[in-house]
Formats: structure tokens, C-alpha cells, sequence
């Protein structure tokens, strides 16, 4: 498949989604190409039959941009009650709905975005869709103050960090932090392994999202969209 | 007992204290009016013995400018391996040598440098001693992206929070995050709180200092320091 045709195939998935977006609703949004996609059919939707939402969150300056550009007004998350959905996309996708992402570092915006919206969607291509989660290093956000003695932790736990850069710096995220990518693959027990994260001092949050995302749309290589509901 | 006696008590038990850094050593040093005690027979030993350390590293500006009068360098706790000891107060202590700390607001920083030290010690005065956590306020330290959503979800989940200020404003840790503070006396159940606290999304360190904590030196009102270890 070619370029273009990924492109298309992206937006027949994002235009999918955006036809689950009620009027009204509080929406979250992620970040990627095909949310850019989804951004345009959300504007379209907005010009073409006035779709009004009660409040736009998203979890990149990027999508905002491309957001405002189409009219709309983008809140903080805690300005907002609840999100009703969050359409983002992700790094993977198990059998069971459990994902991993933050492949672009902003893991710990998108995790509290998904976790106070009441349904989850991600829009992935059939690449993403594994058994088990695997094929993707699991990224943990953390804090520098203890980044050495983690890191170390990690590796003598057998976990095989690797530092996330920028350029020939460390990577930092948004809120000053680095993150390290857990080389696991596959991982054998996200649930044990998120328990043992959630532990560590200095853990800010981790990539795995589980019992989360509640329905995924896929763009096949067949060129079909397929919708999957949990 | 009046502020002279009680110096001169807090004065005995930091000197106690001191006595137990042997030269060498990787020391972890906090923060408050009996570590600014210790900070002081530490520098004295310095001063008489020539007691020299490896590595000392601190969980606040003042306890570092103190240290430095004395002649001490202060490290980052990320360069240094892993500390060997490290002596700070604690708000509330418990039978089982858990504890509240944060009530100064750098439970983050100090449950960092704790985790990373091979010993950890506490200055308390018997007031602190509790049989079950209570008497004092449990600190969350919590991102504000979702600050309001995980209020309404304390509150929901009867933890009583209330939101730590600085005169009429949110006080904002050294992280830039807020700090909730829970009002569950006595905490039921401080492992399970932990682990629910650990997995919401947007906490970022709560003051639980559980299974951290290896020996107590206590300042008791009748004037005697008394030394438990666990």
C-alpha cells in the first residue's frame, strides 16, 4: 500500500469515527495522523450540519491548532466534568482491549484524558492489533530525580530500559520528565507488570492502558473498516 | 515543657542520631526543625573528628545551605548510587514503623530519597508515635491536568480530601503539581489505600511511607531519647 492509499484508507476510518461523535458530547482527542483526519471529519460535521460539543479536550498543541482552526473551543481537562469519549489511537491493541501507547511521549496527558472519559475509541491500522501486547517498547515516564536508580532497577529487574532521546539528549516530556522504554516483548502479565510500576517511586505513569479503550475502529490492509465493540 | 526544653530535647535526640553516620557513608538528610539539629552535630563531628562522607544528598534548599556552612558538598540524588542511610522526621509513625510524611509539602522528593537508601531513619518526638495512622492529614501529591476530576473521585470515594493551600491559593510543590490532603483518621487500611492511590490516574506520590522506615529515634516527653529499631 502505498502512501496515498494509507491516507485513504486513515480517512475512511477517521470519517467512521467521527460519525460517533452525538452532538453535545464532551469529547477528548488525541494526537497522530489519523486523528488528523478525524479532526477535518469533526470540522466537516461542524460546517456542514452544525455539530456543537459541549467541550473539546485534547492532549496535544497540534490537534488544539487544527481544532480551533475548525471553529472549536478547547478546554482543560479539569475544567470539564467528565468526558463522555476520547478518540485518540495507539501503538497496540490486544484481544483484550488492553493497549500500549505514548510511542510519542505524551503517554501520562493521554492516560488522564482516557481515564475520566466515559467510553475510550481508538482508531488504529491492522499492524497495531497483536494477542498479546508486544511488538512496541512499553514507555514509563519518570521523574530525574531518581531516573539513575530506576533505570538500574529496571535493568536488574530484567526489564531492558532503554532511555527515549532527542537527538543526543534525553528526551523530556511535557511536564520535565524522561522517559525510559521497557524493551519486554512480548510482555508476559501487563497487569503484574503495571502493579510493579505503579510501585516504584518516581514512576509517573506508564504506557500500558488497561481496561480502558472500550471499542476500536481498524483500517485493514484489505482496505476495509472494521468496528470492534468490547 | 517548654520551646528551651524542647530544643534541648530535639538537640539530644539529633546527636544521637549523628552518632550512628559512620565516615564513609552515602547519607540521606531531610528536612525540619530536628534535622537542622542533626545537620549541626553532623557538621560538629566534621568539625572535631574529621568525619568525612561519600555522598550527601538532601530534600530541601535549607538543609543543603545548612549542610554547605558546614563544609559538606551536596549531591543529586541521582548521582549517587544508593544512599547507605538516610535521617528525616516523619509527622506520624506506627507500631509497625509506617508513616505519614509530606506535611511540608516535599513527600515526593523525600519518599524518593528514601526509597533509594539502604537504612532509613526517623526523629520523632513521642507525640508522632500512633498504634494505627491517624491524627494527621494523608498528603497526595496530584498532577493538575486531572486535579479536579481526582477530587470529585476522593470525595466520591469518602477520603474527605481537601485541597492544601499557600494563603489563598493552591500550594504548588517543588513539581508544579497540587497537593490533596486526605482526611481519613485513622486510616483502615493504609496497604489497600496505597494501592488505590497507586492506581489513579494522575497521582503522582502519596505520603504512605510504608515498609520504608528501619529504626526510630524517639524524643520522649519525660526527657529520655529511646532508639527502636524494627
Amino acid at each position: 500500500m502505498d502512501k496515498k492509499q494509507q491516507d485513504e484508507l486513515k480517512n475512511k476510518a477517521a470519517i467512521r469515527a467521527a460519525e460517533l461523535v452525538e452532538p453535545g458530547m464532551k469529547l477528548g482527542v488525541g494526537t497522530g495522523s489519523t486523528i488528523a483526519f478525524f479532526i477535518d471529519a469533526l470540522g466537516k460535521r461542524k460546517k456542514e450540519e452544525g455539530l456543537d460539543l459541549e467541550a473539546i479536550v485534547t492532549t496535544s498543541s497540534r490537534s488544539k491548532k487544527q481544532l480551533e482552526k475548525w471553529g472549536f473551543t478547547v478546554n482543560e481537562l479539569a475544567e470539564v466534568d467528565q468526558l463522555d469519549l476520547t478518540i485518540d489511537g495507539a501503538d497496540r491493541v490486544d484481544v483484550n482491549f488492553d493497549g500500549i501507547k505514548g510511542g510519542g511521549g505524551a503517554l501520562t496527558m493521554e492516560k488522564n484524558v482516557a481515564a475520566n472519559s466515559e467510553k475510550v475509541l481508538w482508531i488504529v491500522d491492522e499492524s497495531k492489533l497483536v494477542d498479546r501486547l508486544s511488538g512496541f517498547p512499553l514507555p514509563v515516564e519518570i521523574l530525574p530525580i531518581s531516573c539513575e536508580q530506576n533505570f538500574r532497577r529496571f535493568r536488574n529487574d530484567g526489564l531492558n530500559p532503554s532511555w527515549r532521546m532527542d537527538g543526543n539528549k534525553r528526551f523530556v516530556t511535557h511536564y520535565g520528565n524522561y522517559i525510559v522504554d521497557l524493551n519486554v516483548d512480548p510482555i508476559p502479565i501487563p497487569r503484574g507488570l503495571d502493579d510493579y510500576l505503579d510501585k516504584v517511586v518516581g514512576v509517573v505513569e506508564t504506557g500500558l492502558f488497561l481496561d480502558m479503550c472500550d471499542e476500536v475502529i481498524i483500517a485493514r490492509s484489505d482496505g476495509e473498516i472494521e468496528d470492534r465493540e468490547k
